[in-house]
C-alpha cells in the first residue's frame, strides 16, 4: 500500500508527516510502521511521526516517537505540523489557530509569509521549582528545576564544552526527578541571549528541544515580568517570550523539505 | 526549484536517487546540494546520491558521497540504481545490462521479479595480494590484503565482538596501504557462509560494504576455482560467487522505499 508523506524539521528535530485526515489511511498506525518510517537507513528517517487527523472542528497532532511510543506533545514538531496545515490551505497564516495534542489544545500562529516558516507556539505556563544539582563525570553544577509539562534541570556553565561528550546521561537527584530529567547546559551570550546544549532523557544529546529552550529562557530571566530571550541550540535558534501572565511563547523555524509517497 | 527524487537502500547502505536523464535538472550538481540532500536531519538523509543520467546508449551512475565528494563506484548503490531503472521501465528485468560508472561499465542483472529487488553485479576480478596485519587497541590479527578496485584487509576473528566498538580506525601497515584501507573482521558460520563487520576508511563502521563483502568472500575461499559464499553483514546479506575466470558476482537486495519531490 502506497500512501502520502512529507518530511520536515524544526531546528533540525525532524519528522515524517502523515496526512490522514479522516483516519482511513493509518487508523491503526502501529509501532512497527512508525519504526520503519523513522529508520534512518531502511526508511525515511526521522525523530518522530506527526499524523495529521481531523477531529470535529480541530486538527489533532498524533505524535509518535521514533521507537513507536506515543508522546503527548513536541514543541518542534508542532511548528512543522502547523506549517504543513497552512501550506496545504487547511489553516490560515497570520492568525492564531488551535492544534489538539494529547497535552491539550495548543495555540499556534504561522507567520504571514508561510514560505519563511516561522511559527509561534503558546507553550503554557512553565513553573520554576527551585534549585538542584547535576553532574557529568566528577564535575557538578547548580541547576534550576523547571517544569514545562516535562521536567528540566538547567545548569549555567562557563563553556558549553564543559559538559563533555554527553554520550551518557548527566547524574541528577532522583528524589527531585523520579521519572528522569532533561538536562540543559547554558552559557550567556549577551543581553537576552543564551546558547544551550541538551541531553534529553531516553534520547541522548539532541540538536534542539522545544521545552528545553523554554526552560532555559525561564531560568535565564530575571524577575517575573515580560521578557524575551534568544536561545541558540546546535540545530537552530528559537525566541522565547514570557508575557505578563507568565505564559511562554516559543517562536522558531519550520521547514518542509520533501513530499511524496511511500509503501513502508 | 522542486525536482523529483527517490529514496532507497541496499543492505541498509542508503541513497537518494535523482533522475536527471538529459542532465537538465542537476547538470551542475554541486557538493552543497549533495550535503543538503544527505543531511540526516535537515534533508532527506542518505549515505550518498545516485544521479541517473543518460549518456549515448547507456545509463551513467553519477555517484556522490554524503560529504559531496565524487566516488567511482558503489556496490550497494549500483543495485539500487539498477532496480530503479527496471521499475521505471528504463531497463529490462531478467537480462544483463550495462551501467556506466567512473570505474567503467558494470554489468548488472535485476531478477525477473523486480518487486523482490534482488540484483546481481559483476564486480570484476579482485586480487588477493598477500598477508598483512591489523590491530584494534592491543589486539593484533593476521589479515589478507585484497584489492577490489579499492584496498581491503580481511581479518578472521573468533568473535565479531573482539573488534570492539570500531569507533576508531584499526591500525594497519601504512607501507602496504599508503591511502588507507577498509578493514573487515570475519567469522566463519559454516560451509560457504561467513559473517562480517567493516570499518570503511573515512566513514567508520558501516552497515554494509559491497567491495568489503567481495574481499571477505575471496579471503574465505579455498583454491582458485568456482565458489559461492553467503556473507552476512549488519545491514543484510549478499551472496558472492567467483566464476571459472576469477570474476566475482555479487547478488544482494535493493529496495526503493519512497518517491516524491524536494526543493532542497
Amino acid at each position: 500500500m502506497s500512501y502520502p508523506f512529507l518530511k520536515g524539521h524544526g531546528t533540525h528535530n525532524d519528522f515524517v508527516v502523515l496526512p490522514d485526515h479522516d483516519g482511513s489511511v493509518h487508523g491503526d498506525l502501529d509501532a512497527a510502521r512508525v519504526r520503519a518510517l523513522c529508520d534512518r537507513r531502511g526508511g525515511l528517517g526521522a525523530d518522530g511521526v506527526l499524523r495529521v487527523v481531523r477531529e470535529q472542528d480541530r486538527w489533532f497532532m498524533d505524535y509518535r516517537n521514533a521507537d513507536g511510543s506515543i508522546a503527548e506533545m513536541c514543541g518542534n514538531g508542532i511548528r512543522v505540523f502547523a506549517l504543513h496545515l497552512v501550506q496545504e490551505g487547511l489553516a490560515d497564516a497570520g492568525e492564531p489557530f488551535g492544534v489538539d495534542t494529547r497535552d491539550g489544545v495548543k495555540t499556534v500562529t504561522v507567520d504571514g509569509d508561510a514560505h519563511e516558516g516561522q511559527v509561534t507556539v503558546d507553550m503554557g505556563v512553565p513553573t520554576v521549582l527551585g534549585e538542584t544539582e547535576v553532574s557529568v563525570g566528577d564535575h557538578t553544577w547548580a541547576a534550576t528545576h523547571v517544569d514545562v509539562g516535562n521536567p528540566h534541570a538547567v545548569a549555567f556553565v562557563d563553556d558549553l564544552a564543559d559538559a563533555g561528550s554527553l554520550l551518557e546521561a548527566p547524574a541528577y537527584d532522583a528524589a527531585v526527578y523520579p521519572h528522569g530529567v532533561n538536562v540543559e547546559f547554558v552559557v550567556r551570550r549577551g543581553e537576552g541571549h543564551v546558547a544551550m546544549r541538551v541531553h534529553e532523557r531516553g534520547a541522548g544529546e539532541t540538536q534542539a528541544c522545544g521545552t528545553g529552550a523554554c526552560a532555559v529562557a525561564l531560568a535565564s530571566m530575571a524577575g517575573s515580568g515580560p521578557a524575551t530571550y534568544r536561545v541558540d541550540q546546535p540545530g537552530g535558534t528559537v525566541t522565547i517570550t514570557r508575557d505578563r501572565e507568565g505564559r511562554v511563547l516559543m517562536s522558531g523555524p519550520a521547514v518542509i523539505v520533501a513530499r511524496g509517497t511511500t509503501d513502508l
